[in-house]
């Protein structure tokens, strides 16, 4: 099959599918939405989508996935692309293998927030970065580190949401919602936990609200410079959304760094280092069809 | 050349230069230390043991260099290899390959610990792990994070010194030695931090002082597991041969991901995933020589 062969993309989302077929340079040819229902409605369907427009496009010589989870992004583990524990009915054990493998092509498959990294790198607010950290801060949190078009991982895919900032209880004595670690990043920053804090979404809070969150944020911002040393940091997800918070985060983040990270990508009010994404909500299927690239590239 | 050639291999501290003559294998068939002078004086010195060693053994094919900061370790920077902003006198703008060029071989250069951390995934407490993260808590705290033999590295190599963890100012009222930070992990857990707060080093103090500074020690272990997902973490240094204080960092760390990070890797008392070095005071040549062998490879 040819290096220049098509592309078949998956966004897995926890309540919908977006599904594609592309040219290698990556115009999508047939597009398509579904409902996340259990994998014995899923699986058929997407293979529908994907015979169907192969039939009117020509083969698809690989897939890239990038999926809600937790699941498998070893690729190589036995299990590689199994959904692990998910709370998800019916979704435990599924494998994308399973429901693509007819297709006869290589298949990579990432996380959600890895394929968003991956598509900000491509086509979004990463363009010409060799480290990208892609933060999403929405009904959770969490980061994907693209390195050169490639996301880092190790053991599992990384967990940034769960680190723990510090505190100062005076000024926010929430304890967080964190099942496990109450008052990580995730438990203080995260949409449910604004939620339950002071009853309404961060874009309807004011100014200190909106300081208390970007504190958190920055916390991670800095231990992300500090552990990653990244060309850029993305901050997207709805949280993000509020009304003064990017620059907010960028300030809070100016101040714990204090100087001591020197280099011409930190420009003095990290203006074009702290950033928002690009692509919006493109940025999932874009990343969908990077993987199916480097699956075709590393075959 | 052949990729079977001599490695010259130098570990540059801020007190002693070690310099190795090694085989492709890492067999040592020279070596000496000197002490870290001006570049006025040491260039010409290490010119001179590696000129006289490979009179005897046979041409150097590549020279990789494991070395204090801060310094340059880009290898696409048009400044690799040489020191920035160093306050040693004589040290900043002085580079690596001013010595070594004449010798027309490739040279790879790494920080310090990131050279440990090699060596260690090489032939000690890191070998078989993809993913290796291995930090010293010593004059200072810093963190190499070495993927499949190679160091990672951004716009810059890693600081994880400078995180600041969550505090408890009852327990520990300590405000800090960080001139950028005060209270981050190395101006909290560094030698001079404890030698500072409580009159002597920890190996004299008892199990509560251990105590506190295993806590800010567990916080990087966490937060380094979040990130990075290693198989491992090392934890050597001279403030780590304090008595009881691995096994508190191993407690610490546990209570702190609560069960979060699920995998075989990450064993109930965390007894062979938060580990002590293996190789001692051989990592860093060891390492070194590692890199001249990535210099070889990537000509």
């Amino acid at each position: 099959m040819s290096k220049n062969g098509l592309i078949g993309a998956v966004e897995a989302g926890g309540t919908k599918f977006v599904l594609a077929l592309a040219t290698h340079e990556g115009e999508i040819l047939a597009r398509t939405r579904m409902p996340t229902n259990t994998p014995v409605e899923t699986w058929p369907a997407m293979r529908t989508f994907f015979d169907e427009a192969s039939t009117k496009h020509g083969p698809i010589a690989a897939f890239g996935v990038a999926s809600f989870g937790p699941i498998d992004i070893d690729s190589a583990s036995n299990t590689y692309g199994m959904f692990t524990t998910t709370p998800k009915a019916g979704w435990s054990g599924a494998r994308f293998h399973d429901a693509l493998s007819a297709f006869g092509a290589p298949i990579k498959v990432d996380t959600d927030v890895n394929g968003a990294a991956i598509g900000e790198w491509m086509a979004g607010a990463g363009q010409g970065c060799r480290t990208l950290a892609y933060t999403t801060i929405g009904t959770g949190v969490g980061t994907g580190v693209v390195r050169e078009g490639c996301s880092l991982m190790g053991i599992s895919h990384f967990e940034s949401g769960h680190i723990v900032p510090p505190r100062n209880p005076t000024r926010d004595p929430f304890v967080g919602i964190c099942p496990y670690h109450g008052d990580c990043i995730e438990g203080l920053a995260c949409g449910p936990a604004i939620e339950r804090r002071w009853g309404r979404s961060l874009d309807q809070l004011g100014s200190d609200e909106v300081a208390i969150v970007a504190d958190y944020i920055a916390h991670l911002a800095s231990t992300l410079v500090l552990l990653h040393m990244p060309d850029r940091l993305i901050f997207g997800g709805g949280v993000m959304k509020a009304p003064g918070l990017i620059e907010a985060v960028r300030r809070a983040t100016a101040a714990k760094l204090n100087g001591y990270v020197q280099h011409p990508r930190l420009d003095a009010g990290l203006e074009s280092y702290i950033v928002t994404p690009g692509l919006g909500d493109d940025a999932g299927i874009t990343g969908a069809i990077e993987l199916g690239r480097q699956a075709l590239a590393s075959k």
